[in-house]
């Protein structure tokens, strides 16, 4: 119940730059769907919150897809005939093509062409590009270097292994006063990009020690795991799990300087849909919801027809319309402390939703309750000062039949969840409400707390 | 059947300012929620309409509140150091607080001013106020005189009683041919205030002598209640009675200038809901539908989530919306026999659509019945001139499924229930539509008459 | 499946053409809802298509109505004193009322006047009038040459007769693989004019002759009958064909310059209603649907309450809201082979996705199956060109669950109904999608072949 109160005790300001700064640490590592740069990026997690890193061999079949080789990589460049790295892993991972296999040999520029990925549209940019699935290598450089190239004999060289070891992913788990759990779900699976996804790593990073720290109803799951192939693991491992998920999000691309937006889940109509909704209504700030579509984040894993979960997304400007989308330029400086911050509480305020909200029973159904009498009501008749917490009262008595809960009763009255929870806590308070039955399904994952 | 129709052997005009001349005769009189004025209330509309007045003893346990002692009030004054009355009760009672306790004693203008209530932003009208929960006594005066009160002694006396007694309340029952009852009810508890709300006791008056003199399918019920103390105190003691009711109106404010309002019942779609709403879209005038909220006036009692009833209310400006609300600026020409003459012809108009509204099936389900033949159907062919009333009867020999209502059927064909109806009332005369099996609600209600 | 592709192979401005040619031809016929002209029209579609001639006799009581005498005339014409021809049936057939009964006498004009029709506001058009059901006589003419007619002694003749004899209707069935059927039905009664109904007449001979060279799922049956009474009989006569009938199109005044209009079902949201919407909205001309209402064509016995069936109507302006409607100005120039064309290529395209919607069953719902593997996904990751089919396949994999058909999913995702289908064809073809348990009644109805 004290998820959102406690933030009063956050410095939001700070937390910001906390959370930048741990992009900017993890920025510079070579990161992949497998590999060290993988397990490197959680051990620099463990300095906040601890992380249980889980690592799952190579070949495992999970549903339809293998868990793929293990790839690494320490060195690659392409030299020019003087010996001069012109292009150079060193200096941006993006400069390859993530997954390459190990090459090393002399070629023409004509034969290393086809190996070559640029932006002509932004020829100042390295696009970031990935053959998880075929084997291939290749280069990734910007367009004005690419047409600087001489035709010249270049060596080329991709110090890179593709072996048989692990997938690797982190999860945290926070246990709650009952084992119904909220998911979040952030891709680590990027290098140098720094919105996509660091910003979701940081925020869910930050949002597990913040909740780590407080009371909470719910049971919390964190996952740090590489895209697509890593939601997919995840899921195949932890069947038995996915039937206590009541609520998830997942979080990617917020931490630039676009609005908020909320995707929906498959389901569309959820209790985290009507959450985000309302949150995002009531931040002030502009913000807008989407509709579910299966392209996106692992979302599409989550959403797929045989899970269905109610799992959302939150992000800023949505994946894929902007620009510096998947390129060099979604680096440190296209992510702002504040815009992370403001994501950041924006999660909290969703889940201090979840967390609170409840279905009740007036138990006085019969006309309304003498509210005066109880010190809830003004006691003087005639004015026409209706305050707020009065309405947000007469609304808590008049929908709790056991139909609608406390969010639903706030869209309907269209007063903040906040008003109506502290009414329905006033009225608890003098007995006038009482909890619905628990449907069967919540009871049966109560825990023995 | 015939209750619309009749509405032309009426002269509105004339009605009109019968009842404004009767709502002239109530405002001198002192209500409260209790007391003689009430009684007197009541008294002077057995002219038009026998009123069974019903007495509660003061402590009766109605619900989770209680029947308060009576109230009962003589004469009230502040005299000034020589003597005059500066605030005079027989000038208007508005100048007590409702409720008041007895007093008698001298003070200081700084020991009365906590007692004395004025409204700063209409300097000139004395505002309405209200203590029944809380014994208090005080003064309402305009706050352009309560600027102009020296500092000095004054005498005040309110010579009123609150003792054991009752709560008045009147109802008039016109049986109908079903014991499906329709409520119409008015709070009749406010002293000299014209629109809130001896408009509604003059109009709910005026539709009970006009129904009563003609044949209904329902049983209409007709309460003069104090507000929310009533409407509780007649709803547990009659707690057998309300399955009966099937819809319902609440008469509040119904004399002003402003357009016709309609506030929805809580359920939202109920057959008054669809009546009411096709009636203001049909009037030609200016009008609005409000969803249903829990404050208000008794619609709140009435749409308690234990109770639920279908029972919305009819309004010109809502209340709390215009500033001569709860003030001495509510006086009688602040009311006019036009605008009580047209809410009064649109409440009819609604109970006729209730009254008359049924589900048919068609006789001659498959394909179109022959029309022609049976003189119902233009007869030369080809011709483009697509009567209304032919139109009428195709939506209801093609709606008449059992599915949709009449009004239902005028809400789908975008025609008025009047030509709807008249093509059923034509079909059903030549056995093309018989009615639709009765639900077992409604049967078990059902009449031996 | 291929009823639309095989529409490349159509040269849709010859079939325009050949259309036209078709009602130029069929156009000076006297059609009536009875007769030789009838027959006559019947024998000429022969050439086109085998057409099964169904005769009911006269007198056949079908539902509420009874199958009228035989009506047939050879000649009729208004003579003036000096012998002239001043209306002559032979000149247009418009010029008899239709179904006059013989007369052949000398009257004085003001004795012949209420005999003649006239349109004042088109006053050189001849309009279209009918006494099918109530035994009477008389002349069309414009209303020009009705103010020029002086008073004379008229000689006027109508050689006609009615007669026992019987109704005339025909019938295409063309069997598919599933017994379900679509029926196609163009009213046929209507003398010289062009666009009602000579354009519905024209376009369901094409599809009768187009969909009988094709491989289909669906039965089809097309009929050709007389306005309302024809409709009625075909019903009463097939009762037991009627639950077969999963979708039907109502073809009338389909050869204007008007936009496309479609008339929905009486239920609203069938297949055929949200295929036929589909098409409009992607068809790139304007376009519109109508709410469905029980006026119109024949949709008003198929959507009777007692059949209700699944029978929308396309149309192009829809009747009556056309001045040109019911008169001598509805000729061969007011239907254009462009107009014939598009429409018929616009029913081609809503039977193309009937026959191909379906609803399948992911066969690997959990999570996305690896489409890059089996060649259906772009293998380079990072880039964003989403394609279409791409975008295609992730929404059938992801609603795919037994909720939603192929057209409702194209729906859902906002693209079109074929690059859905070339979606779904892909993934079965691959073994990610089943078939959907089909439901008990198209089972039921499914054939043995």
């Amino acid at each position: 119940m004290t998820i959102a109160p406690a933030l009063d005790r956050v410095d939001l300001d700070v937390l910001g730059h906390e959370m930048h700064a741990l992009i900017a640490e993890l920025y510079p590592i070579c990161r992949s769907i497998t590999g060290n740069g993988f397990r490197e990026t959680l051990n620099r997690l463990q300095r906040f919150i601890p992380v249980t890193m889980h690592e799952v061999p190579s070949g495992t079949q999970v549903f339809d897809w293998t868990v793929p080789l293990e790839w690494n990589i320490r060195d690659a460049y392409v030299k020019n005939s003087r010996g001069e790295r012109v292009i150079d892993f060193q200096k941006s991972n993006l400069h390859v093509l993530n997954y390459s296999v190990p090459v090393h040999q002399k070629m023409r520029l004509e034969e290393l062409r086809p190996h070559l990925f640029t932006l002509p549209d932004h020829p100042d940019w390295i696009p970031y590009r990935t053959t998880y699935y075929q084997r291939n290598w290749g280069f990734c450089l910007s367009h004005r270097q690419f047409l600087d190239l001489p035709e010249e004999e270049y060596e080329i060289c991709i110090d890179s292994s593709l072996e048989n070891g692990h997938l690797t992913y982190g999860e945290i788990y926070l246990p709650g006063d009952t084992a119904d759990e909220i998911l979040i779900s952030a891709h680590t699976c990027h290098p140098s990009l720094a919105n996509d996804n660091l910003s979701g790593v940081a925020i869910t990073c930050s949002l597990a020690r913040y909740i780590s720290q407080l009371p909470r109803r719910y049971s919390y799951r964190f996952l740090f795991i590489p895209g697509t192939i890593g939601a997919i693991t995840w899921l195949c491992l932890n069947e038995s799990v996915v039937p206590r998920i009541k609520h998830g999000l997942v979080l990617a691309g917020v931490g630039d300087a676009g609005a908020l937006s909320y995707k929906k889940t498959r389901r569309g109509n959820t209790e985290i849909d009507q959450a985000a909704a309302h949150v995002l209504r009531h931040t002030g700030a502009e913000s807008q919801i989407l509709e579910f579509s299966p392209y996106g984040y692992d979302e599409r894993q989550y959403c797929s027809p045989g899970f269905n979960l109610a799992v959302g997304r939150l992000s800023r400007t949505p994946h894929g319309t902007f620009p510096e989308y998947h390129t060099s330029a979604d680096d440190l400086s296209f992510v702002s402390p504040h815009a992370l911050s403001k994501s950041f509480s924006t999660c909290v305020s969703i889940f201090s939703i979840l967390e609170r909200n409840r279905t009740y029973l007036n138990t006085n159904p019969k006309c309304e309750p003498q509210l005066g009498e109880r010190g809830l009501y003004r006691m003087m008749g005639g004015s026409t000062d209706n305050k707020t917490s009065e309405m947000a009262m007469l609304w808590v008595l008049n929908l709790s039949d056991g139909n609608y809960s406390l969010l639903e009763i706030a869209e309907r009255a269209q007063l903040s969840f906040d008003s109506i929870f502290d009414a329905a806590t006033a009225l608890k308070q003098h007995g006038l409400l009482k909890d619905a039955t628990m449907t069967p399904s919540s009871e049966a994952t109560e825990k023995r707390a």
